[in-house]
């Protein structure tokens, strides 16, 4: 049975009530934006989510602000890569702006301040995996946010992430799971080896082997996790037993979350929406991810090629791919039937603003 | 020149662009519910806004979580006075479910969960004021809402609060600072001469005399105030600082918010959006306060007695009043245009579904 759709945003479909309702009130959609840090993105060339380290680990924050409030308020920075590629979370404001969806801010760590409300999960900044012991209250901050998931009135939310280094801790966790050990990455030539390497020192100093955490996902993320996948694979269980639908927004992070979900036992259907500059890119196999943990793959192709401006020529170049909710906004955009042509202007207005009276540095 | 206006639902007005915007893109209106708690609530007598102590600690949570998600998600109980009367944060959620603005929840010491996100601002629950240190880390408190007020980028901030207790600590504050010492009450009859004595213990405890705070308000909120207090003036004085438009959305607490900000020296323009339930109760002085703090006031009546119904029937007897943003949503849906009988309609809607499946007691 093929499971991978692809939408264009302009493609139209009737895929049931994820109509949007911008008060939250019962029976919208809700996309949450677990946001924390892990000290595994500050070794050298992993991420490009920040121009550089300092930066990088206000980047959740920041990417709360946007999606919350337009625009940092509070984080010091505007979250761009080392060549300027702005955050992802523009293009996901961009399609809150026109099609309304209420946020939900969940803290799973994070290090720099943020304006926008979030739920606290009382997870600390992940420690570098390296260390084998990434993220010792896996099991609380599980506990915490399944029981937020669980309480959620939504019949459909929208799980998606803002952590730099991301891919790494993923690839920690779908090599300690035994799954296929393949990830994405913000960069534009994905330094895969480099990750691996980082797994490999991060598994021996846990004592575990490739597969060892297998039907255990809560030790995987202690052990060479992070404290996003904790909080994202607590909110989907609990939201999943309590019957709010759950749409994966994201790419391999996400993915790993499928993973993490299904290690655990729960078979409940699962969405993984996507972009497509996940699903070309070749190194992440996203496809071969969702059909090995029984997710619905939908890819959402934003045309950004039509918009010819600087807030998305770096996409068209491999740069960012996927975050804080990117691809999850751009599935409930296709269903919105709003024009792509507004998504692209909006896009440039988001990122104006962005940049128009803000330093780049903290 | 006369200040206060007073409107019923029904009547809609042109007072310049307030029109919610659900997407909370800049230039909309958002409310913010300043939520904390106080031990002076504990006293016997002073508070209708909780069942009892042991509950009535856990309103400011479940207030939040009504206003976000449109019950008590996590909040263990459904905030009723003892004579059965609904929070009235159910008013301000019907509000929202009709015209759509967005939710700032502020974390200023709230005691027990809550499902909604908030802004942290570090303040613990306030003390009992008749210790005489209600609130020791008053100024913080103060300044990181400032913080939080100057980087919103609302062009509207309605500011409300939910505490139980508020009243007293709010009397406290006015006597300190040397103003009229009038309050309401979230009782039908209103124990002023009670809180009056509460706050004579609590000057004499901190060594205040009437007065003798005029001019240093975080002084008098430190000494017999409460963390709401603190934080819901330093989120007006950064707004109003940052050009965003501020409606201080409540009764006689909001008042002496606006008392403390006008002896700290900002004369900027400053609307209190309250209800007629405030404004009929003559022992809460609110027009007195409105006119010594030169503020606009407005008075909205929800026309209640149309609505023949136990979610609403309270109010008509004296009961709750104000609180969690009422009378500053019930502004905003005069200005809405919708129909007074929607109103109603939602009001039986969210207190129906709140009273359904819960228990009243944690």
């Amino acid at each position: 049975m093929p499971r991978a759709c692809r939408y264009t945003t302009d493609v139209r479909e009737d895929t049931g009530p994820t109509t949007p309702d911008a008060a939250g009130r019962e029976g919208g959609v809700r996309l949450a934006l677990v946001a924390g840090t892990t000290a595994t993105a500050e070794i050298d060339g992993l991420s490009a989510a920040g121009a550089d380290p300092r930066v990088m680990r206000h980047t959740p924050g920041a990417d709360l602000d946007i999606l919350v409030h337009g625009e940092p308020t509070i984080a010091p920075v505007v979250p761009v890569s080392p060549t300027g590629c702005p955050t992802p979370a523009v293009v996901t404001r961009a399609v809150r702006d026109l099609i309304g969806f209420d946020v939900l801010g969940v803290d799973a760590g994070i290090a720099g301040p943020t304006g926008a409300p979030t739920i606290p999960l009382g997870a600390d900044p992940g420690r570098d995996v390296r260390d084998g012991r990434a993220v010792p209250t896996a099991g609380a901050i599980f506990d915490r946010a399944r029981d937020v998931g669980r309480a959620l009135p939504d019949e459909h939310l929208v799980v998606s992430e803002t952590i730099p280094g991301g891919t790494t801790t993923a690839l920690g966790v779908l090599t300690a799971l035994g799954e296929p050990a393949t990830v994405s990455s913000s960069l534009p030539e994905n330094p895969l080896g480099q990750k691996r390497r980082v797994v490999d020192r991060a598994l021996a100093a846990s004592d575990l082997a490739a597969g060892d955490a297998a039907g255990d996902p809560l030790r995987a993320v202690a052990a060479v996790g992070d404290p996003v996948l904790a909080a994202a694979t607590g909110l989907t269980v609990g939201c999943v037993e309590s019957g709010t639908r759950v749409t994966l927004g994201g790419g391999t992070q996400l993915a790993a979350v499928a993973g993490l979900v299904r290690h655990l036992g729960v078979d409940a259907p699962l969405s993984l929406a996507t972009t497509s500059f996940v699903a070309d890119d070749g190194t992440a196999g996203i496809e071969t991810l969702a059909d090995r943990f029984d997710v619905d793959l939908h890819v959402t192709d934003p045309q950004l090629a039509a918009a010819d401006h600087p807030a998305t020529d770096a996409y068209l170049r491999g740069e960012a791919k996927e975050g804080a909710g990117m691809g999850g906004a751009l599935r409930l955009f296709a269903d919105s039937g709003v024009p792509t042509a507004a998504l692209h202007d909006r896009i440039e207005t988001v990122y104006d603003r962005l940049l128009a009276d803000r330093a780049e540095g903290p």
